[in-house]
């Protein structure tokens, strides 16, 4: 598949600046690429690259459009043009209408004729798979879940009983959608389940990365909204809202009950307590666990430096102690410092 | 299904309290029950909900009786009620006896005719499914292990040869039980496996969350008591024992040859290094890093509070020569200090 | 199975010390050994159990020999003596040539006649399945993916399209081999997904754990190098290369485009942020999180101490303002000690 600065510009917009009729074949990195990629310049840390640049044409953004000696596609949006890029150069393959006939569809289930469904893969009873849909192989959909038009389940997804998937949406092998809460009530010395009768509603253009588990509510739903990017490895407990738009990076936790934002950040390995709010707007940085509420937009951050081991441990022994080297910097309390202490 | 007050205390136990023929159908919270919902009150932070509540009747403790103005029940524990009450409304599906067609149940394996067995479902070579077990579709039960009676497993869980799983049991999916110790040995600028010989034994009423890991002993095998309750994508590694009525929260990892006692509360993503025992009725909050042996009961804690991001940089600088700071403040090494740092 | 000391040393080298016609039938630990198990001392600390062994004869270390009173094995290196023992005693159950009636084998794949394809695989089109392969219960080969020689796939492994993985790897359950990179691009208030395109590429002798995540590259491969060790729960994402022989432990986390150098130990729970690299032998403590790139051989270790509760929270309250300690106890800011802080 080849096309000219010319057609990519017809199809994506941008300006296209020197010889448009060059063919392209793909995308590749300013140090990858050869004569017919097309690579992009979106971070200025990597400017300097572009003088010994191979490639054929170059994306950038207007204010390195002099720096550019080859042909290139000048955009507002470097970064969002090399995505779209991509997306031409490699387009999605439409599923192929059917049902694999090793797939097991149970009583009532729907199927629309334009979905696609694996090898191995099992639709509960009453399940719905809408349009366009995909259902890879050795996925399971549970009784009554429903998959929305167009979206993809990868291999090995698992989706519990009465879960809802919305539209456009991608979910990566090992996904869990669906299993329970963890709910327990304390009796006699032992544990207890509480059943959880909620489900996991999930709304349009949402994606889930690899062994992402996203419980199901203990009597109302678990919720992701619109357009929420979830990486790998990542835990969503029973009775979340994670906001539209959102994106969380690989192997964070959210407890219980909290609800998160529009358009927050989660950094990787990034925590939270149960029963808190992130207001919309607020980006946590990774490794970080959030003990309380935040209601003002903004980066939060918690984290020791890392250093050589040996001055680790010199600087670690005196963390059991800070109250003691406090004490001896403070002659005495001040009651504005304590205001000062709490106002966070 | 419906039940009054009158016949959901038969069968629960409790006191009715007002009008106890009403009928009620299901359980909801303060905020999202309606008429015919038995809410339930069980943090005093949301006794002023009571008042506002649309509910039907309400599970309350002793101390609140007085503050409801609908129907209630009345108990000790009212957390534990409330579990009681959702199993009530919400009664387990019974394991429909059989073997799906599409299952493989491979030479020597013994299915009890009361277990169901779901589509593409593998037993192995002389595995044992006890009486009202239910394996999901695509669950893998390697040869020779065994699942006791009334043990569910959901879709998409592999238990490994030769391990053992108790009575009344639930596993989610993407559970992976008896997986390879992570043993291996240097020789000559290379790593050799150490082959994984113990097995995964686990008691009964043991509950494993989603994409959780037991790995298999080196030789003896890993045990999880009875009662144990382990959320999703928890990591407990080779020849840990976990005592009875354990519960650990998402994330968490246990590293190898780790014993925890009983009636502990491990939090979210916390850990521990390899080769300490924690002792009975111990609780790590989350995300504490536990680096040796627990002999008391208690809390245990670490972590760095969070706070705004340009807060945390002007701080975190200084964690870098604590040492530096501890000197400053203090003239001399007593060596009552010393011991004092010592302890712990 | 049975074989002597003699017998065992013939194949696996060392001196036998003692009566070596004794045969024994299996691996222990000093502790469990009866007068049929070969036991190992391998760790100082243990030495003491030398007196009460039960075992027939222990594996040990030259300067050990003289401590014990049964027969014994003395070798240079006695861990990875009591790796090859165990292998010795519990042989790898070779391959059986085949492919289940149930698994499904897509078109223009190559299975070679020496693999083993189990109950409910899927190899997809054109992907590559090489000699002594063998492909557990439900596992998933995507299209054009390719498995060397002699590896395994235990149940339940997804490989993603065109990823490969060399000769004598072993991947545990739940793995998940090339899923995307956490790729995205802000436009007009929303992600749009960056498709990609790389692959995943593995090399000989790699070792993965259960529900570990390596994604596949944005444009070009992420590669794990020979005789790479990864444990459970890890995620490796997009553009990463892991260097030869290094070990990665339980729950750590590597993002995007991060170099790691060969024979390198990374804890369990250890993070790095994205597009770093760190050299050659290098050990980065557990639960720590890398946030440069670290350049010089050596440990590395961030983390707070874990302490009873109460005193957390005496100490933790001042890790908000560790800037105003460090203020009072430094009367002026010396230029030699701002550079003293910045070299790390």
């Amino acid at each position: 598949m080849s096309y000219t600065l010319r057609e990519i510009v017809a199809r994506l917009g941008g300006e296209a600046v020197g010889d448009s009729a060059r063919p392209l074949k793909g995308v590749a990195t300013l140090d990858s690429a050869g004569p017919e990629d097309l690579a992009f310049l979106t971070n200025p840390r990597y400017r300097s690259k572009l003088a010994g640049t191979r490639a054929g044409a170059v994306i950038l953004g207007p204010g390195d459009r002099d720096a550019a000696t080859i042909p290139c596609i000048v955009s507002d949006n470097p970064y969002a043009y090399y995505a779209r890029a991509v997306a031409l150069f490699n387009p999605e393959i439409a599923a192929r209408p059917g049902v694999h006939p090793s797939a097991v569809i149970e009583a009532g289930a729907v199927v629309d004729p334009g979905a696609e469904v694996g090898p191995h893969a099992v639709i509960g009873a009453e399940a719905r798979i809408g349009a366009g849909a995909r259902i890879g192989a050795g996925s399971i959909v549970g009784e009554r879940a429903t998959i929305g038009a167009h979206t993809r389940l990868y291999a090995g997804v698992t989706i519990y009983h009465g879960c809802s998937v919305g539209e456009r949406c991608v979910l990566h092998s090992g996904a869990v959608i669906g299993s329970d809460g963890f709910g327990m009530a304390r009796e006699g010395g032992r544990w207890i389940k509480i059943p959880q009768v909620g489900a996991v509603r999930i709304g349009d253009d949402v994606e889930i990365g690899a062994n992402t588990c996203v419980d199901r509510g203990a009597l109302d739903d678990t919720i992701i909204e619109d357009g929420v990017k979830i990486d790998n490895l990542v835990q969503i407990a029973h009775n979340c809202v994670i906001g539209a738009h959102t994106v969380i990076a690989g192997c964070a936790g959210i407890s219980g009950s909290v609800t998160i934002g529009r358009n927050c950040m989660l950094g990787g390995g990034m925590a939270t307590v149960g029963h808190i709010s992130v207001c919309d707007n607020v980006a946590i940085s990774a490794y970080t666990l959030v003990t309380k509420s935040i209601t003002k937009p903004g980066t939060y951050t918690a984290g020791m430096p890392f250093m050589p081991h040996a001055q680790w441990l010199k600087n670690a022994v005196h963390l059991r102690h800070l109250d003691r080297i406090a004490r001896r910097v403070r002659e005495e309390e001040s009651p504005g410092e304590d205001r000062e202490r709490n106002d966070d």
